[in-house]
């Protein structure tokens, strides 16, 4: 795989290459695509074909026959993550911010609290209060390596009983943690501890750099199964968003029994690309592209975090897994709108502003190191200039 | 374009062919798959090219810029229907069966009744029961002709004033009706008359039979746009079900706010598969494959009809438009059981069976004639045969 070929996006109706200058007024001319969280790479090659296949056939009628697809989800999640999926449990939603959406009418009520550990994933704030629910915000520490903590006094004393469900993103975005079984174990036990459905977002689980290994949650703490629901899905790893599907796998019968009747309710059933591509992704073959991929991304991120960090005052968040870089400005002493003014503008990337990931981003940029490494590389470069006046 | 190529089905993970063993213990060897609502036919070759330019690409992330999708959708309506969309009423749904959840979510509450004018589309009473609300069921009457008309006598007296909500399948799966403009202006004066929204499910407005002419709601009632969704899609017209994707139009602002929270709540966003399939449909190049795709429907549609109208008491509705014909079996005397053993034991052929449409449908069978022109030949011939003994 040549993660280095640079593959033209714009005017494919690319969020990332296409709505740029819109929203940033970077034009995709000379600027460079570091936000909307997909890869600028191809996916493997047996996912490829998977599509090929289908437009050689032509035929895009009704979906049937999930068998192979559930053999692919259950292989995968073995062999690459040593969880057996409970099979009868294994929902297939419209992507993973729907089977959060989901999951929240199914499990919560109006005016329910549902804790994020912040700065998270910006999607899961805003379809808690799209359905009317309470943010309830924990807010992450950072230990004295400059990595994210969490601290459950704080939360324990912060809780008010009107709580009913916690999303925990693992590992984390935007923070790049890769957490630890002890820390799944607080977390699991904080969700016990106050009653809540524990959300598992793992749906960075695959993009973990060398070196780091991923818990699943299920492993962690096998014994929360009754309040325990499970993200994943092949859109991240594969890099293929665009076919909006995901799984939500649930153990618990009862929470199963209400989540599929939030399914039913809402008409859901997969799209055919999603269920072929997933399929051929799950496989001996999209592991050997993975594997590959990992290795490229840390070379990527070792490259970013490089240039920026001799950036006085910035400071690049330690990334365990992601291919996202979580920048923080604050050493500059500069107001966001005005290191937020040099990167777009000045260095004319277009990147994540920290606070829409909640309290705590504020000081933060996220950079998508997902993309060939020259322009990674290029990246480095005009942040370097464009900070220049620090040196 | 060549609609009597057969092409075969079988292991492509078609819901149809694949299924159907299954189900009805038809085997794909030398059966007849007559049931799923998808065409055995390839979509015109401008939405094949559009599958293509993607696999080319081959990146598939998210998608970004609606613009030329709406300008598609906007000059299909317009062109083909006269119909003037309002462009921020356009909401991009997982398909029907989803958008009509999300209608049912944004509308009403549980326990509320929901109007449907049976037989009709088995999904609907699926999603209303699932969504804890109440089917309640208006028959539909057969005329002379044998085609179905409504009795608002009868509907109004049957209501409670618990409905909140009228479901109208336009043109009418399963019966093949195009509603006149009269009939679509009773339809909307008895919305008004019991203060119900009105969801028009218009699926079904590219495939009308020549000759024929489908209007849509918002043309033959006009004044009824504070209580007026509309259902479109490119899915059934165009043979892409698999792209699961669909439009739910509303001009009224506070039922638009309603449905966009929803959405919001649900994290909707659509496939990047679909939205390309769907620009690349609405066009003069797929305006002029569905032409042609009508003329060859039917063609199939009457010589389906001629074979088994002439088995003594099977009589075929006249198919207004759609690809569905539904077949009354009533006046052989036969039970279900064994009129429809002789349809999947002797003909071998896999059908809809009419009592999952609601009241009125246990005497019918619905057969899919959207297949090569061949099968629908042997379709009827095994029919004369299986009921032979009544001649």
């Amino acid at each position: 795989m040549n993660f280095d070929e640079e593959i033209d996006r714009v005017g494919t109706h690319s969020a990332k290459w296409d709505k740029m200058e819109g929203i940033y007024g970077v034009s995709p001319e000379d600027g460079l695509a570091m936000w909307v969280a997909d890869m600028d790479f191809r996916p493997p090659e047996v996912v490829q074909a998977a599509v090929q296949r289908m437009a050689d056939h032509g035929v895009y009628g009704y979906f049937g026959n999930e068998g192979p697809y559930l053999d692919a989800i259950e292989w995968w999640m073995r062999e690459r993550h040593g969880w057996d999926v409970p099979r009868d449990g294994v929902f297939t939603t419209h992507g993973l911010v729907n089977g959060t959406g989901l999951c929240l009418d199914a499990f919560t009520e109006p005016g329910d609290g549902v804790v994020l550990f912040t700065p998270v994933y910006h999607a899961f704030a805003r379809v808690i209060r799209a359905a009317g629910r309470t943010v309830v915000e924990c807010p992450l520490v950072q230990d004295e390596a400059g990595i994210y903590r969490m601290d459950f006094d704080a939360y324990d004393a912060a809780m008010t009983g009107s709580e009913r469900m916690v999303i925990l993103c693992s590992p984390h975005n935007p923070g790049g943690r890769v957490w630890s079984a002890e820390e799944l174990r607080a977390v699991a036990d904080f969700a016990v501890r106050h009653d809540l459905v524990l959300v598992s977002d793992e749906i960075h689980h695959d993009l973990v750099m060398p070196g780091e290994s991923h818990t699943p949650m299920p492993l962690a703490a096998p014994d929360i199964a009754d309040r325990l629901v499970m993200l994943t899905a092949t859109t991240k790893t594969f890099n293929i968003a665009g076919a909006h599907i995901g799984n939500v796998t649930i153990a618990d019968p009862e929470l199963r029994r209400r989540f599929a009747a939030r399914m039913g309710a809402m008409g859901m059933s997969p799209n055919s690309f999603g269920m072929h591509m997933a399929t051929a992704a799950y496989s001996p073959e999209g592991a050997a592209w993975v594997d590959e991929l990992t290795g490229y991304l840390d070379g990527n991120r070792r490259l970013f975090d490089e240039a920026v960090n001799t950036i006085p005052g910035v400071r690049s968040m330690p990334m365990q897994a992601t291919y996202l870089a979580w920048v923080d400005f604050s050493g500059t002493g500069m107001e966001p709108r005005e290191f937020t003014r040099r990167v777009e503008k000045d260095a004319k990337i277009a990147v994540n502003h920290g606070d829409t990931f909640g309290t705590g981003g504020g000081a933060f940029l996220r950079f998508n190191v997902a993309t060939p490494r020259a322009r990674v590389a290029e990246a480095g470069a005009r942040l370097q200039r464009a900070f220049g006046d620090l040196q």
